[in-house]
């Protein structure tokens, strides 16, 4: 692992999904600035610094570039519009295998599964992604163990969680996993996170 | 109401919290681009057009400054470290109050509502705020009917929720009022919104 701290990168892209993104970020930053005693911190990264167009119009700002982007203890690709684009953009997907093999722990949200199986990285695990995108992902890598009901799949190396909102619960599980299921959980009252989804699913 | 499409704005300031503004934009967002028949729009809006620097340090731009801003049918105000200052700025008290005055649906999330209490707009009303601002909530002004445990409150002309994560929530009774229970179970759906948290609270 890298020297202290160590870092948490999410990817920012153009056409990201806000929440897929902005969701584990402040599931992470409540973490790391109310406990930075645990040694962790979160950053956003992008192909080059500055403003990113999302999915749904925010522009959000990625800290860092390519060029000066810290090394990764933990990556964090989120889904979005966006990632069709990657699932075959060769120099991407290259980039994703090289990630796995320096070490950093793979996490995805929503779709930023499908970029994480064309490159290759989910052969033999199991793995989800977004209810609309579960056939996609045993299109591109048919050796998949596809968990379409999980909420997210920790398979060591890889977490892939399902869709949007599910980067939220997916982050909690990350914090447990790195610093204890007792600060994931003084995170989770941090961020009152009682849901009472107000309406049935359709 | 003003002329189609109507328009939700979501308020940024300095130390506003990420997933205050975000989950209720993620919410809106999904609705207004995947159903623009029914005649809605979300936008953001600060003091000044450009980037604002989050609670937990990320950087959004806001679309508009109040120089520009379109007027508001429905007005969101998140909370975050940010409103601290605002419950004592009273140019943006009076800002407030105008809103309410000309008829701009009110709605917050988190301590967002500290800054509808000092406003004075709380006056009577049930509200909710931010599990740690509870008591604060009173001190500002005692004859609010403080509900300590609901995820919401809807009083007609001004809608508070609890906090961060709650703004999701809110955002999704929102959509039901506006545009139905089944528009809002179809933006659940889309946002995959079957939340898991992987932890209990402390």
């Amino acid at each position: 692992m890298s020297p202290s701290p160590r870092t948490i990168g999410i990817h920012l892209f153009d056409d990201v999904e806000e929440l897929d993104a902005v969701g584990p970020w402040e599931v992470l930053g409540m973490w790391t600035r109310l406990w930075p005693e645990d040694g962790w911190r979160v950053t956003t990264f992008a192909d080059e610094a500055g403003p990113v167009r999302c999915s749904k119009g925010l522009t959000i700002v990625a800290e860092h570039g390519e060029a000066d982007r810290p090394g990764l203890d933990v990556l964090l690709y989120p889904g979005g519009q966006g990632t069709r684009s990657h699932e075959e953009d060769e120099a991407r997907l290259t980039w994703v295998r090289d990630r796995l093999a320096e070490g950093t722990l793979m996490t995805s949200v929503c779709t930023g599964s499908l970029v994480y199986a064309a490159a290759g990285i989910l052969r033999d695990r199991p793995a989800t992604t977004h209810w609309g995108s579960i056939p996609r992902l045993s299109e591109l890598d048919a050796s998949i163990d596809v968990r379409e009901h999980d909420r997210f799949v920790d398979d060591g190396e890889v977490i892939t969680a399902s869709g949007v909102s599910a980067g939220i619960d997916m982050a909690l599980h990350l914090v447990a996993r790195l610093a204890g299921n007792a600060r994931a959980s003084q995170v989770r009252r941090a961020m009152q996170y009682d849901p009472e989804p107000p309406v049935p699913n359709p």
